[in-house]
């Protein structure tokens, strides 16, 4: 019971950060993986899956891939759940993926949201050294609880001590009729500028009327030293095999008058389950010390900040096909 | 309907640069891949590749392998054509690769040919961050178009300009009988020395007559400073699942005295579609200014020149199998 | 007749150099594959196999994955043997592989064995740029020889001359009933710290009581300027779907009192034929002047000595899933 599969995802942008503009090709999130079970008998399961990143570099494409790159791990899957040692995203990054109607654009909720405005990135992660402990679905909730030895090296004689730079996440999902709710919680210790505990919480949820799917999400960050708030409204409408869609994310000043406030509109067309085509455009409008881009997710390129308090905006088309 | 595939193409060679010599084991375009279509209903098919390169560095056969290094891309295929996205051969290369006939050896005629002598390899690109559009066959005759946003970095605030080292590449190819024409040009904006735009054309093609099949094509390169003209001449000859090749590869200067004349000879024996073995000599026979070695196409390693105007030449011995 | 495969082993170790301490998460040469071959009729086969490694760097379980990391060759079988062209482990170290019943953990037997104290790790070698041949089975015996272009690189113009970095190494190996016997030598040019040639021979085996199993291995290493002894014995005792196991490897000085003692101690349980979980102890007891760490081996991430003279320790559980 092996499988191959992946995706790819690939559009033309047009980025214009303020200060210079281009057309751009790129590959956003695109993989390529195995992964696969095996029946261990007494309600057990043995699972694993490698899956690799087939991504750009320094203004290439397709570039510098990694077999590893993305989430590998091997695990036991259970009565008592799952548990999967290796590289994996984080509870608090999975628990609101299915909020992210842009993921993987130009407009994903990440470039805001997640981060602390220098694109820092720092709760929007996949974290190599990675245990990840996920329950059973009780009743529609779900409660997921990873711990990293090291979010840089965890072998010895490292600085700062070893082990000193662990990190671990927490989120609890409820699934019921319409309604999705998640809460998350992630602490990096050691991450930050100074040597400080980074540490952020989140709450948000989705709830679907026909065609029509709302999503809201609420996420406090503590960079150590300052913590800001952030917010984020997102609207999906499907007819037929088409759909539109908007969103809007604000983040708060940290320091001060560095927040901003990202647009994002977009809409597709699925030829097939597998198949889609999809347009995008979105607007980083930041604060005068402001410097968040497009960029800091699964987006391929993007278009960062290069000067503070200008906007940055682009356009992009894409195609994506899974196998 | 997803593929797995490759092919392995592994050879010891006898080289010698004028100056030093070595027995050197290589890997010769060696690739491993995944491909894969879908039928989209209307006349569609969604189409994909991800093609990885098996390849050497720094003196080893294989080694800092790359899975995105060769022709990667999704795609839309139907009544009208088919466009691709991603990493791609230009149509400038694929038009001539069946004149080829010692193609990823010692003997490839593009270690003369696509190059201006310092190994520069202007002409024998696969791009990436590239378009590229195929006509359907008209009756033996075929188009193709490729656009590269930028050979170099296609994000905002490069230098030279965003988008200012773009390409594009034209070939028209026809295909009757025993005979086979193409033509082709391909320009590379701001990709000169001086930043001078460069741009080559050729026309050329084969012709069999039984087991003899004859190969021709001249080529003139421009580099914005100087151009040069190029022939190649080729002959393969088979019979049963056995071929003797020979061919003859001459470039003119491009300043004083850098021409180069390219022997080859070589033949080999299939034991089945899919395996083979092959034998191949080559000598680079340089001008006095002449730096032309035995490197620039798929062969791997091959032989550079170190010092202008010495020969350039080589034996090997190699294993094809494809899978 | 092309086959995806792959292993993943994956653990938690607890380590400690004598100086620091930590617990790291390691892959422990983990890996993916895809390995065929093909009828070609007269008695003769094509064969090739593509592996790469998942593994680790810079303290990441997952990361810098190389595609043609470990053994990757294509290759022609018969009645003759087996010749493989590529990358490939030597003789010397397929040889004693199954008396290597720590393998891939922190006591691998390499750690100490195939080393000369300062992880050289020059006698446990999977080579580049290798010819390599295998005899048929001649009544449980069989014989093996492989031949390194260079070690290093073997294009002209290196340093020192091209191909003087060579290598050849050479294996017999025994096996009838409970008993398996292996010799081997290995000599690698030009490849000491003064430019010596290094050479190593090995006598080894195991012996099969019922459910227990016990290794001894005697091995001399010549680094080109001194030489130094080591011995290993391990035993390995099966009940049902569990396994004990216990080794004992010790090299003496090669200069003034730098050798150790390494003890391991060990067990596991197999869920299945393909997957299994095990814990193993070691200590690496170094003489004053000894820096034998537990690396140098599959294992990932391990523990090198820092310090000259202090022991090296680690504790870890891991899973092994084959697919």
């Amino acid at each position: 019971d092996t499988t191959l599969y992946g995706r790819l995802n690939v559009s033309m942008d047009y980025v214009d950060d303020g200060v210079d503009s281009s057309h751009q090709l790129a590959s956003n999130s695109s993989r390529l993986g195995v992964r696969g079970s095996e029946d261990l008998g007494m309600g057990l399961r043995g699972v694993f899956q490698i899956e690799a990143a087939l991504q750009g570099n320094e203004g290439r494409a397709f570039d510098g891939s990694n077999l590893t790159a993305r989430n590998t791990y091997v695990g036991l899957a259970g009565g008592f759940g799952e548990l999967r040692i290796g590289k994996h995203d984080t509870p608090y990054k999975l628990s609101t993926l299915r909020l992210n109607f842009f993921a993987d654009t130009l407009g994903d909720m990440h470039h805001v949201a997640a981060q602390t405005g220098n694109n820092a990135n720092n709760f929007y992660r996949r974290n190599d050294n990675t245990l990840i402990y996920m329950t059973p679905d009780f009743g529609g909730m779900q409660f997921m609880a990873s711990y990293t030895t090291d979010l840089v090296d965890d072998t010895p004689n490292n600085n700062p001590d070893a082990n000193d730079t662990n990190a671990f996440s927490l989120a609890g999902v409820f699934s019921q009729g319409p309604m999705y709710v998640a809460v998350a919680y992630e602490q990096n210790n050691n991450f930050g500028v100074g040597g400080e505990d980074q540490q952020a919480w989140k709450v948000g949820g989705t709830y679907q009327i026909a065609d029509l799917t709302l999503a809201a999400m609420y996420e406090n960050i503590d960079d150590g030293q300052d913590d800001r708030d952030a917010f984020h409204l997102g609207a999906r409408y499907s007819f037929g095999q088409a759909y539109l869609m908007a969103s809007y994310t604000f983040a708060d000043e940290l320091t001060t008058d560095n927040g901003a406030k990202m647009y994002a509109l977009g809409g597709g067309f699925n030829f097939s389950r597998r198949t889609g085509i999809y347009a995008v455009y979105a607007l980083a409008d930041n604060d005068d010390a402001g410097r968040y881009g497009l960029t800091g997710s699964g987006k391929g390129k993007g278009v960062g900040a290069v000067v503070a308090g200008e906007d940055v905006s682009g356009f992009q088309i894409g195609v994506t096909h899974n196998f």
